[in-house]
């Protein structure tokens, strides 16, 4: 049998380091349970700009549409500030999410129970999340024309375009009940179909889908704002949440906030299936690049650990596996051990990102 | 000397009761401080589309116009889920906003100490809050063109059009400054500058009003996915936040239920400068209409009293008059006294909506 192939982009900031954890993980499961990967790898983001002048090279777009599996780091620093907006390190992101057609983006928002207390909320409000925001990826505002800033009379005015198609928001509220049915059976939809035609839309065909085709579900529908606030006051009431691209930018964040554990949280952007079954997916962690703190063993590499363990889940179809890699960090973290960015009032044994992928492996 | 004019619109659901509380302290102000106002009535929102089918008669409108200030409840219930877009309850609110062109929106999120226990937070992140976001409310993806549900070969496509235009950006950039210097003197910008060339041009413009107009305000920007991160995680490191309207929307609510106390906060709704120095200017509460508790002497009055203290301040030049009412209602919060939506965990004495507008009477 042909080995699955995974392409690894570390990206820019703590991307490379929490990457070099991951590839300890991917050996171990070479070497022990017999399961490798052909990984290859390449430039994204800044780094990428920096050799070739353009976020994201036209063979590292090929070699991403032809893998079974992406896993990235994270893009961006300062450095790249000041560039043509057309070749900031995130168009390189954003040009693999739209070629690649990934329009679910899975993220989980999971308070880990030995960091329950590391939460701004009350420890009550948060022990036990475990909520899923899929949040629409290739479309809305991000990508919408026409777009730009043009001068009128004797001003600029600056114009994106938000828009949807029907058959954009039926797929990736099919993913979202596809999920629920394996997880709380429970689905939330966010717009602002009181101000928006295109959450007008939005809210009518998730309701057909949901009629048609996923009837047992349940459904309810919120506008984003009191999402926002929900989100907030009682998070533990919602099991998985559907929303489009800019409402699932900010409403996933916030949700990754609550847990308190950004640096844990990991993603998933999974498109339609390829020929060989497997869906097109890119999986990454939700936190950023990080740069005030790369390069000096600070970063925290679960996020893209677990990143690689939903890989598991999502491509590979390795859910076991998966689970032991999740119960491996759960075990590590019950121990006490903790990156700096986990060091709170109560304690623990700080360590470096590498002594963490370290004692990830050793509790596998 | 002429006597400034206040309209009242009531509005739908816990509206009209609010209202009625506010209303006792407009008499005792005459009473007691001789301080009058030419108060008049009128319908918006369901109630208005009741009885002249649509949200916002014409007529309405041009004596919105017309006065020194406007006090509105809320809009809104389920009655009216599934009227036509252009006639539901919101509709009248939004354009009011647009047709007195108020494109400054003040929203203070403000944790009281009597209530700093209420929050999903922990106390030590919320207690002492004090922000003032201000948000664009006549502009963006609220009201741009092209919007609507259009036929595209076989589907439908819902779009909607984020739009700024320079002056647009700077009017309101100003009025979060000139309040910055009033306070902390502290602005935090927020957009997507990194995916929206919106959000470019929102920073540059924010930028330049700064360096040309306000270069001792310290100013900062922030990705607006970011924003609601951290107002999630240390919301005291913000003093004015500006931000445009979808985002505005969504962060003020979130900055809202931070504080726990939703029925607590009112807002201000600013437009440019009327013939007599006064700026046009809309009063309303944060929270909404609340249909499920209407009518049950459970709301809390104390939103549209602040709402009505913020009329003082800035329509009236009353800025002791209106931190007399806000003392008042500290005074009342001090002493136990609670509407239902604030009796938590650590007690209090649970009165009605009337019984907490007498209260505030009494405070006075
Ligand atoms: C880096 C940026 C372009 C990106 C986004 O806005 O989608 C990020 O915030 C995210 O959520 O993955
Ligand atoms: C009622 C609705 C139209 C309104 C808005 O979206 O602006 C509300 O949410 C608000 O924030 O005042």
């Amino acid at each position: 049998m042909v080995n699955p192939s995974l392409l690894i982009l570390a990206g820019d900031g703590i991307g490379p380091e929490v990457m070099t954890e991951v590839k300890k993980v991917i050996a171990w499961m070479g070497d022990k349970r017999g399961i490798t990967f052909d990984v290859s790898e390449d430039l994204v983001g800044g780094c990428a700009y920096d050799q070739h002048g353009t976020p994201l090279h036209d063979d590292t777009m090929a070699k991403a549409q032809s893998v079974d599996a992406v896993l990235l780091g994270a893009v961006g620093g300062p450095k790249y500030d000041n560039l043509d907006f057309s070749v900031k390190p995130e168009r390189g992101l954003l040009r693999l999410r739209k070629e690649m057609d990934l329009f679910s983006n899975l993220r989980p928002a999971q308070c880990f129970d030995a960091l329950a207390d590391f939460s701004s909320l009350k420890k009550d409000v948060v022990a036990g999340l475990d909520i899923m925001i899929v949040r629409e990826l290739t479309s809305g505002v991000y990508f919408g024309e026409p777009r730009g800033i043009f001068t009128e009379g004797n001003e600029r005015v600056g114009i994106n375009t938000q828009r949807y198609t029907e058959s954009e928001i039926a797929r990736v509220a099919r993913s979202a009940f596809e999920l629920a049915r394996k997880r709380g059976n429970k689905v939330c939809s966010m717009e602002k179909a009181n101000v928006m035609e295109s959450g007008i839309l939005w809210r009518e065909v998730v309701q057909e889908v949901h009629d048609k085709e996923y009837p047992d579900v349940e459904l309810s529908h919120m506008y984003a704002d009191n999402g926002a606030m929900q989100l907030v006051r009682r998070p533990k009431q919602f099991d998985v949440i559907v929303t489009d691209n800019l409402f699932g930018d900010l409403l996933s964040d916030a949700a990754a906030m609550l847990t308190g554990s950004l640096g844990m949280l990991p993603s998933a952007s999974l498109g339609a299936p390829m020929a060989n079954g497997r869906p097109k997916a890119l999986y990454e962690p939700v936190h950023g690049s990080a740069p005030d703190i790369a390069g000096q063993g600070k970063a925290n590499p679960i996020a893209c650990v677990l990143s690689f363990a939903m890989a598991l889940r999502y491509s590979f179809d390795l859910g076991d596996e998966a689970a032991r890699l999740e119960q491996a960090v759960e075990k590590v973290l019950a121990d006490g051990l903790r990156t700096a960015d986990l060091m709170g009032p109560e304690g623990g044994t700080p360590i470096s990102t590498s002594a963490m992928g370290d004692a990830i492996v050793a509790a596998l």
